[in-house]
């Protein structure tokens, strides 16, 4: 693997979580593999879980790890190719990229979506401006539409929880089901894209639903069963991936904050064995309810630990390809 | 001990001087302790000595060390059990802490009063909170009421000096005084009702000087000798601990500036071996003198230093008992 | 050597080259040299390849680094000797120096000119006051007027050029040519100063030229020549280093954005040999083409990934000599 922005970069994606499966129960097996190299880690926006999980996952491997706030702590990026930069960009991207690459190994990226240009974020401007220019291999840590690093650890976890269960429980194609969520802020639909091409990639069975006109871009739910009344959706469902977008349509829009959208318990009474699947931050109350999240159908916090073990697997794989 | 957020969570404070006094001679003697161990350390507020000085001690380990500055760098934190959460909170300290967590062997957490909210700051919201739902210890670098780590090193601070100090001059019950001093801004209570709960905690002598209204939270200070006239409380101090703070009482409140209250040279006349310090940083010529801080007296830059050996002690016990 | 904030620190700058040219073949030659040394890295403003560079030098040489925005993360510092503290400075240099020095081994300051108080400047306020106060070696991450760790990778990267190149092209004494460029924004001349003072210390022919009134401090330019017509000034250049740098003598002025300034390869034509420098960022199609950025005659990522070799000489250096 050279670059990791989305699944098709992954050669072997079953490989891949196999290989995130057993760095959880042996993280400092690979040290060394990291010595005297360096991750830079390079945010545009704010982070929690990525920052820290991925920095762990570099210290597990013996990697150095440079962060940087590129807003906060450097400067403003040009992206127009042969621009005359007499504005406000500080720095053209092929050089910024260029350069982080003299001093890292791999360069993690994390940028959001600015919601209002449909076409230049669905274009992935920043994450393949940065891939095209970078000399090195290049690690999504959420880009405009995608969250690679998060459905890795996504599907580490159903995997886990599939073969932890009892064997009554197990099903050899369990049914996925994405629900929107509501949530008082336009949110980036890369969370849900990325989870969807995941899934579908590994062939599960895969359900979305959602309010009409929060409709995915197509791309990435090719094969989904595509369901609005959300009821029929979760009917024996075996893992539901709780989740707010903004319209893709309407882009960036904020069509509804229906309450009645809100995943609770009672929603799940057709759905016995169903475990509950939320990348947090999550709005508790609003998205889903407290009893869910503190219940024991919650995977959730073991998506947060398992986001160390993705990005070590995928670390681990670009080291050894390097 | 599991977490250290005041001196009644330390089983037996005084062998935990005696153990930073000990690391202070041997710093790298425990350097494989804290091997593939992880401090996270979390700043609501700005911080310099104890960023610093915890993330040494934390290198002196051989832990890993992550530093998030939460306020920039992450998002708001919810901290109402059952809220509904559509207003400005990202995430619920449940679920931070709960990740972080997953991340870290070590939580260190700095977060100021809002020194508007008395019932809030004194129930010490944010770091109870950290503490309810971390399965980690957590440790405090300074919270609404307390600065414990800065007060294991006032002590061990004042132990050593002692130590060092001609036996003629040593006493066996040694005066502490702490004073007020003016200061343009409201400053929180915390390391004032810090030191005086370690100190008593301690057996140490007690005196505490302050114009009236400043009255600390009794809880802190119950042991000590209150003396409005600072010039009868200063006669025959050995250790002079200079600080300000904003009122309890009418909480929040600068009720004077006084710069009477500034001690200088001259106000130690009746205190020949008083040495002085100060948990910085310090106004200059407003809470104390150049001449004071600079002069032969101070015990100021120690205290600093020590801070690295005091966080270390702390660190290496909660990493033996865990 | 102690503190390096200019080349004058340095007893023998030649051999300093040299050093970072050998650091370059083998960059973990020295990889325990710094075991339990810890390099603070203090910002008072922004930073890419200054920051990066120097936290890799230092981790090569097994150093731990410790970060810090001052500005963000930090406070506001006195400079002013007696202050009365009353202001919105929360901490003297002095005290913020010596505190820094009982926890780094080395201090790092990056500290940009105000480009409104020239004496001020000129008296290097900030890092002369760090020099002053701390009791470790300070290293200039560019001060108000020098950038020194920049200068130390320029010279480098001419001398690693020449030695690469075709014998045919070699001089014994190659022209090196400063031109000035266009710039929307004022930029310190720390650049400009720091590359004149190192280029002829080292007794390189240094030509410098520039639209009238932009003439630099001649404290740092004696013994260059100063040349106003840019075409005669590039006649036979080996190497050419262009840079923007607002008025010195209207100090802080932008006189003058004429475009017919930016460097571009039609200049060239009378300079077959030049090879182009810059220190980054740069401002694409303004302060030169893309064609020369992007082209054979370029080194300027060379100069970037020479920073690394550069601060990790300057920090063998001190590291040995402490």
């Amino acid at each position: 693997m050279n670059s990791f922005t989305s699944v098709t970069d992954v050669v072997n994606p079953r490989a891949l979580v196999e290989s995130a499966l057993q760095i959880k129960k042996l993280p400092y097996a690979y040290a060394t593999l990291g010595t005297n190299k360096t991750i830079g880690l390079f945010f545009f926006n704010s982070s929690l879980r990525t920052r820290i999980s991925t920095q762990k996952a570099a210290m597990n491997l013996g990697m150095n790890s440079i962060v940087m706030n590129v807003g906060a702590e450097g400067w403003m990026l040009e992206f127009a190719d042969g621009a005359v930069m007499n504005g406000s960009a500080v720095e053209h991207v092929k050089d910024a990229a260029a350069v982080m690459s003299l001093y890292c190994d791999v360069i993690a990226v994390r940028s959001f979506p600015t919601l209002t240009n449909k076409t230049e974020d669905y274009q992935e401007l920043v994450l393949s401006q940065f891939v095209t220019y970078a000399t090195v291999p290049v690690v999504s840590m959420e880009s405009a539409t995608r969250h690679p690093l998060q459905s890795l650890a996504d599907v580490m976890t159903m995997k886990e929880s599939q073969r932890s269960s009892h064997p009554s429980q197990r099903t050899s194609q369990p049914k996925v089901v994405l629900t929107w969520a509501p949530h008082i802020k336009a949110l980036p639909q890369a969370v849900a894209n990325s989870f969807a091409e995941w899934t579908l990639a590994l062939k599960y069975d895969l359900t979305i639903t959602h309010p009409e006109g929060y409709e995915l871009n197509t791309d990435f739910t090719e094969g989904a069963t595509i369901e609005h009344d959300q009821h029929k959706a979760l009917e024996g469902a075996d893992f539901v991936y709780v989740k707010n977008w903004s319209a893709y349509t309407d882009y960036g829009a904020v069509l509804t904050t229906d309450p009645s959208w809100m995943l609770d318990e009672q929603k799940l009474q057709h759905a016995t064995n169903a475990r509950i699947m939320h990348c947090l931050p999550v709005r508790r109350n609003v998205e889903l309810s407290d009893e869910l999240i503190d219940g024991p159908r919650s995977l959730i916090y073991t998506q947060a630990e398992n986001r160390v073990y993705a990005a070590q697997a995928v670390l681990k794989e670009i080291l050894e390809s390097s």
